[in-house]
Formats: C-alpha cells, sequence, structure tokens
C-alpha cells in the first residue's frame, strides 16, 4: 500500500477524500467538477437504488423519464425556482461543431446551429414535469399522478467534493399532483417516512426529521421537510428532502383540474429526492482510519474468504471446504468472495478487504481445516473470533444482523453524546468552535437572526424537529420568546 | 375512444405514432426532439434493462458512470469518432442566468460566465472514458476492464420519432480494454451474441447478425457487428451494436500497458450499446391494429382479470374467486391486474387492456361462477376459450410460454417470407418498392457502389451476414465478382 491514510482526527476531510478514491468508490474527471462513479462505488449505489424503489413502488409510485433539457422560457416560468437556480445552470447554445477554420484538427461550436432559445440543462426537474402534467390532468379521475424518476441532473459547483457537491450527480426525483392540499402535504410526510426508513434501516444512519426554515427551503416549495445525520466529525449532513409545492407550479404552469363538485381549482404538487451524496454520508457516518464500514445491507460483497496456505496442496483442500460453506451462503442470499490469487499475501487481502469495508472477513488455514474451524473477523469491530465450521452459516446470518444493527447503534450514540441543549450564545459558539456537533438551541423565528448567527458562526438551522417538545424560551441571540428549540449545526 | 388508429396498410408510420401514443408509451415534449417515457412505457424498458443487466453481469461486466460533458479538446482527441459525431452535438457555452436586463422577469445566459473550453453533452463516452482508463491502466494484471454504464446521451436530430430517432435517447453503452487484438475480438462477438438472445428470447424479435460494411461502422471502430431485425412493413431495423475499436481509442488517449513479457503496447477495445430505440422494434415487429402486442417475459401486466357483473352481490362473488386466482398466479411470479373500477364498462375494458398489449385477458361472469369456468383471451390470436378454474394457473402459465414463443415465430415466419435473393438490379429495385422486405444480393464490396445503390434506391447494406454461405456470383450494380450475398433494406 502508498502512504497511510490520514486518520479522522489528524485531517477528517483528506480522511474522507483517501477513503473514496482508496476504497475505489469514486474520483474527480477531466470534466470540472464531475466525478466518475467506479464500479466498485456504483455497485453500493445499486444497492441504494435497488432498495429505494421498491419502496417508492410499495407506496405506489411508479417511474418514468422527463427530458434532460428545459427550455428557458419554461425555466423562467416559477419565478423563485428559476431564481433559486439560476446561478448554477449549465446553458446549451449551440447544436453542432464545426473545423476550425484556424486550427486545423480541432472544433468550434458552429455560428450557424445557435439555438433560437437557450436549453438549461436541467437542475431539478418541476418545470419540465409540470409542463407535461398540465396536459395529462383535466380532471380530479387524473389525480394523484405519483411519478419518480432515476437522473443525472447538473448544479454549476465552484468548490467541489467526490459525492458531497459535484457538478453532475445521480438522484431520483419524485414529482406528485393532488387535488387537495392536505392530499398533498401527507404525500410529502410519507416520502420524508421512507427516506427516514431508508437511511435508518438500510444505511445504518440515524436521522433527524423535521421542517426547514424558509430560508432553507427548496425554491418553489411552500414547506420543505427534511433528515438531517450527523457525520463523524460532528457537522449535518442533509440526507433527503420532500418538498410541499403548494400550488405555485400548478399557477405557473396553469395547471388545473375538474373537481368532484365540478368546480376548476389549480392542482397540489410534492418533490422529493435523495442523490448520491448519500454515498458520502455512509462513508462519514461510519468509517474508520483503516477504511470504510459498510452496513451489511448495500454491501456488495458481504463475506470475503481469505485462504492461508504454504502449498498447492493445502490451497486445494482449502477451496474444497470453501466451496461448499459459500455454496450454502449464497443460497442464504449472502453474497460472497473467495480470494484465492497468489499475486497477493493474507496480510495484504485482510488490509485490502478493511480498506474497502466488507463486513465479515474468514481466514481459513490448514489447522482450522484439521480442527473443524474457521476465523471470523468482523469489519466494525475489528474483532476476530475462530468459530465451528459446523452451523457457521447461521452463525454469519446472525453476525450480519449484529453488524447491521451495531452500527446503527453506534453512529446514535456518537449523535447523542453530541447534541446539546444550549441557551447562551458566547456558550453556543465556544461549543460549535470546540466541540462540534448538533445545538438545540432557542431561536426567535426570522430570517434575520438566523443569517446573523450563519454569518457570525456559520452554523445553520438544520431543522426544526417534528419531535421538539414546546417549552418556553428566548431566541439565543435576541433574547426574544421562542416556543421551541430548533436544531442548529455546521453543515455539508 | 377517440378517433380509430390507422390500420399498418392504410399507413404504417401513422399507425406506429398513434400506438406508442394511446398505449401510453411516450409522448414529445416541450423540448424539440426530446420525449417523455411513460410509466407504463418506461416499466417496459425497465424489464428490458434488468434482463440485459443480468446478462451484462453474468458475462463478467460491472457498472460505473462516467461525466455527462465531454471538454472539447477529449472529444477531438479520436479523429474519426470527433468527425463522425460534431454535426449533431448539443454544446453547453456557459454556466449560469442572469437577469435579462432589457425585458423583466426574464433570463439570458451571463456572459461573464463563458466558459473557456465548451463542453460537448455526450453523443457517446469512449473519449470520457478511455481518457479515464489511461490512468487505470499500468500493467497486464490490470486488465481487461469490462464496464457497461446506462446513461442518457444526445445526438442532435432534425427528424425525430419516438424511440426511433430522439435528440437524447436513453442506453446502454458497454467499454471494454484488453490485453489482445484476439481478446477483444473475441468480446465483441459475445456482446453481439448476448444481444441477438436477448432480441429473439426475451422481445420475441428473430435477428441477422453479422459485419456492418467499411460505410456503416462506428466511427472510431475497426470493425463493427450488428443484429438487424425486420419490422412489418418489411424494413430493417438495426437493433444492436457491438464495435471492436482495435487501439484507435488506446493510441488518441495514449492508453499503454506492460505486457506480461514487458513490453509497453497499446490496449485494445470494444464499445457495445443498446437504447430505448429497442421500445421501438418492440412496438413495429409484433403489434397489430387494435394496439401493442407484448412479449409475456416483458409485459409490464401479464395477465388482466376482468368481471362481468350486474350488480354488487354478483361482484363481491366474483372477487373472491379472483383474488384466489392472483394470489396463486402471484406465487408463481406472474403479473396480475384485476380491474373491478366501476368508471368503465368490461368492452371498453377490453380494448384498452388490448391498445396496452397485455398477454392475456380472463373475464368472469357470475354464469363462470357456477360453471367453475373463465374466458380466457390471449392478445397475440384474439382466441377466445372457456377454461375450467381447476388447473388455471397451469394453464396460463403454459399459454404465456406459448405465446412468447409463437410471437417469435410468427414474426420469424413473416421474416423468411419478406426475404429474397435478387440477382438483377431492375429486379432488386422493383422488388424493394414493390415488396420491400431483405434482399440477399451480390455487392462487388466498394463503398462506391454501396453508396450508389444508396442513392438509387434507399437501400442500404444492413450487415454481412456471419452465416452467409460462400457463393460467387457478380455484383448486381457493377457485374464484378462477388463470393457472398450481403443483406439489403430500407431501414429506420
Amino acid at each position: 500500500m502508498a502512504n497511510a491514510i490520514p486518520s479522522r482526527s489528524e485531517n477528517y476531510s483528506e480522511w474522507y477524500n483517501e477513503i473514496v478514491k482508496r476504497a475505489d468508490l469514486a474520483e474527480n474527471s477531466a470534466v470540472r467538477g464531475c466525478m466518475v462513479i467506479k464500479p466498485y462505488g456504483y455497485s453500493i449505489w445499486e444497492k441504494m437504488q435497488r432498495a429505494l424503489d421498491d419502496m417508492f413502488k410499495e407506496t405506489g409510485h411508479t417511474n418514468a423519464y422527463f427530458p434532460l433539457f428545459v427550455p428557458k422560457s419554461l425555466f423562467e416560468a416559477e419565478e423563485k425556482n428559476a431564481e433559486g437556480f439560476a446561478k448554477e445552470c449549465a446553458v446549451v447554445t449551440h447544436y453542432r461543431l464545426k473545423a476550425d477554420p484556424n486550427k486545423p484538427g480541432k472544433l468550434i461550436a458552429d455560428p450557424d446551429s445557435k439555438l433560437e432559445e437557450e436549453l438549461i440543462v436541467r437542475p431539478t426537474s418541476e418545470a419540465v414535469i409540470w409542463n407535461t402534467y398540465k396536459n395529462w390532468i383535466q380532471s380530479y379521475r387524473n389525480l394523484p399522478i405519483l411519478i419518480n424518476q432515476w437522473a443525472n441532473v447538473v448544479r454549476w459547483e465552484m468548490r467541489t467534493r467526490l459525492f458531497l457537491r459535484t457538478a453532475e450527480f445521480l438522484w431520483q426525483e419524485g414529482h406528485t399532483a393532488h387535488a387537495t392540499s392536505d392530499e398533498a402535504m401527507a404525500e410529502t410526510r410519507q416520502m420524508l417516512e421512507v427516506y427516514a426508513r431508508f437511511a435508518e434501516e438500510w444505511m445504518g444512519v440515524p436521522v433527524i426529521k423535521g421542517y426547514k426554515t424558509p430560508n432553507e427551503r427548496f425554491a418553489g416549495a411552500e414547506e420543505t421537510l427534511c433528515i438531517e445525520a450527523m457525520m463523524q466529525d460532528g457537522k449535518a449532513l442533509q440526507a433527503g428532502t420532500s418538498h410541499f409545492l403548494g400550488q405555485n407550479f400548478a399557477k405557473a404552469f396553469d395547471v388545473k383540474f375538474q373537481s368532484k363538485a365540478g368546480v376548476l381549482e389549480y392542482v397540489w404538487g410534492t418533490s422529493w429526492g435523495v442523490s448520491t451524496r448519500l454515498m458520502g454520508a455512509l462513508v462519514m457516518a461510519h468509517s474508520d482510519d483503516a477504511g470504510l464500514i459498510l452496513p451489511p445491507k448495500l454491501a456488495p460483497i458481504q463475506v470475503v474468504i481469505v485462504p492461508i496456505y504454504r502449498n498447492d496442496e493445502q490451497l486445494a483442500q482449502i477451496s474444497d471446504k470453501v466451496k461448499e460453506i459459500m455454496g450454502e451462503l449464497r443460497k442464504k442470499g449472502i453474497s460472497v468472495k473467495f480470494d484465492d490469487s497468489d499475486a497477493n499475501k493474507p496480510g495484504w487481502k485482510f488490509a485490502e478487504y478493511e480498506l474497502r469495508g466488507v463486513p465479515v472477513r474468514l481466514a481459513m488455514g490448514a489447522r482450522d481445516l484439521e480442527n473443524g474451524t474457521v476465523e471470523v473477523a468482523r469489519r466494525d469491530t475489528k474483532e476476530k473470533n475462530t468459530v465451528a465450521l459446523e452451523g457457521i452459516v447461521a452463525y454469519i446470518e446472525e453476525l450480519l444482523t449484529d453488524i447491521q444493527q451495531n452500527i446503527y447503534k453506534r453512529a446514535l450514540a456518537f449523535r447523542e453524546s453530541n447534541t446539546y441543549k444550549v441557551d447562551d450564545y458566547e456558550e453556543f459558539k465556544r461549543m460549535l468552535d470546540e466541540k462540534g456537533g448538533f445545538i438545540l438551541a432557542h431561536w426567535d423565528g426570522t430570517s434575520e437572526t438566523e443569517e446573523k448567527i450563519k454569518e457570525e458562526t456559520k452554523a445553520t438551522i438544520r431543522c426544526i424537529p417534528f419531535d421538539a417538545p414546546r417549552e418556553e424560551g428566548k431566541c439565543i441571540l435576541t433574547g426574544k420568546p421562542s416556543s421551541q428549540r430548533v436544531l442548529f449545526a455546521r453543515a455539508y
């Protein structure tokens, strides 16, 4: 192995970059701000997609596909949305290249192919989709429309970081249309619950559900719900958002329906999305200085088996036994890899699979064969045990379940021990600088206060938690009355 | 239902457009040349994706993701490839919009955000990918690289048709790198076989495998293999291509590896793809004047059940029985829908599910309940039978298999009866005009002849079939000697 990975305590940010690159998750490309998602990283994303897609379908949604490009006039239609995204849009202006008359072998955009109307590479698809829904909706019988799309989107970013902030990223965006405000709000909530369940049950990442403040809402939404997760450096990461759009897009695109009562009304909308950003959250929530730690449910390889042998005969004997075990594991739906390559020593392999976050490692040598045992190492705690081969499949099944739960519990305990109630602004600033973490504090409810705190401390209101108890208090900055604490943190 | 769908014999082209729109597969969007793939159409595409993805993985490939944008300088690197795609490229020139100073509420591309280097929206990804592989490959130990990507691509088209030719389309593109020419050629062939198997076994569309002529090769390839299918109007549709890239991209991007012998050599490459165009092929190969005909393996709904009832009591009794049958069908992995909505009459439902190509329809009335029977209608032949409920699940399973085979056989018989050997140029022209179909004829092997024939007849050489027997003959146009027949047709 090349240079050591910097430890988390040394340089958290560099640690993250190195883990992402060395575990073969992703790398920067030749295209400014765009990443290459490598096969190992992509196979984790595929598992996320499959799990989420199943949850979307279970809740009655279907997939569809809408165009990559948004004509400028459509983009402009919902003013707040346009204003929110205008500063980070890739703009297509020409549809042809031609030979550069001044430089042989080079090409230029053909001036004769200039578009009459520029096309925006979608930063999000509300505009294109609501312009389409307009034609699909006449009556209440056409509602609800419950559609999701898996797609790439582009938001130009000056400072990019693999997975966390890239100019192009992959995501899913749900776009639904409803006859009533209540139904749209119920959908908005339902999808946030789906995201929370996915984060906790699949990623092993505990999240806090809440409302965004008006300042932090999606451009064009009436209400934005979010899930917020804590990373190991105490910073927050927004892991998913679900927006109640009210009738904003329906009005911008003139989408009306005839109600049961025969009245023409504007349609109510929602949109909701999670992205490859979740890959960054997964890395930062669990991994350690030796590399990735993956929850078994999302690990492309759940069990790796490494043979320890001195000669070909020993390898052959070990292989026979291993193949038997592999067959049984696969029957149980457990993905397993046998690394019998002779290019690398066992110690190298151990380090490599630790780096890649494989949840369970088995090592089997000649003595194990004799004794009917195998060495089992779990990635999350690095514990090793010698275990009888008899009943090994059931043992591993249980172990995978235990690891899945353990990394969740560990992340939850970390968050709890790094969440503070603070009532004094000086202490608030000191805590942020010294400890980081989540701070529950009183806020007077104004955007001015929120912005001033952000300016002075770099902390933002991550959300107004759903489950925050009513509690009389005074705003940490202004001393004005407040009726509940909100969640402050520095964030990714 | 609105206006009747034009029949195939009346207006094949309009028939196709109407089927695609009315069966809710896709529609044109507000973005020139880009389509919206609607939920029903997308669910067929998802089934195609799943089947192909499994086949790619079985043959050792993994998925990854590469950037949407290609910087102009990378795009230029492989000259033939650049030349081949330059005329149909969407070009991003700016990364920001700003308020139009002259028109309140409107936006313009901010002149201050002009990119130093334009970005091309990928028409295909060889350039970006080989530029990445350069960093992944040092030694023969890093080879082969077997990667696939599911993505959207953009090729500007002036005349577009839903699925068949759209500016943006969805596809998969495999990009592999190998140590030897033989290995790369074997991969090229293997993937063409995968495509052929998918077309025949899943889509029920027989295909002819062969080599493209140099004229019709992928820009930048040394050899292009293809599968060609016949549509019901006798025209050909290229359903998939697999390219042997030689060392062209390795040379353009300077991708070398150290061989086992310690010599630095250029890497050998392949690329291969199929796209949403297959959706067009699926429609045009099988469907009839009443609507879609879907192969059971790709049908989102395989069985629909329509109750025939006079009152709520009858409906309740029928529903009880239907739910029992549905449970059993689902246990067998058969997707089934019970349409008990009271908004439409049975006759309307029958027409609707015919339009949507549901392979099997069951209709159950009060008398059926009494007699322990159900009416079974198959979509492909429109045959109806009254069948005993006892053993109905096994009956339906067999029926689905039979339909899958039948539509393949029917398409094969159609192709065979519309494929001709022709040795005279006048007859060749007459056949094309009067009968269409595939023509096997001798060709002298030159691009000039090929182009002249295309100009005069609009027929192109679809491929040089792998299984064409050696046969001495004379070129149909020039009379020069030829050693085998090639496949001519007018094509989509």
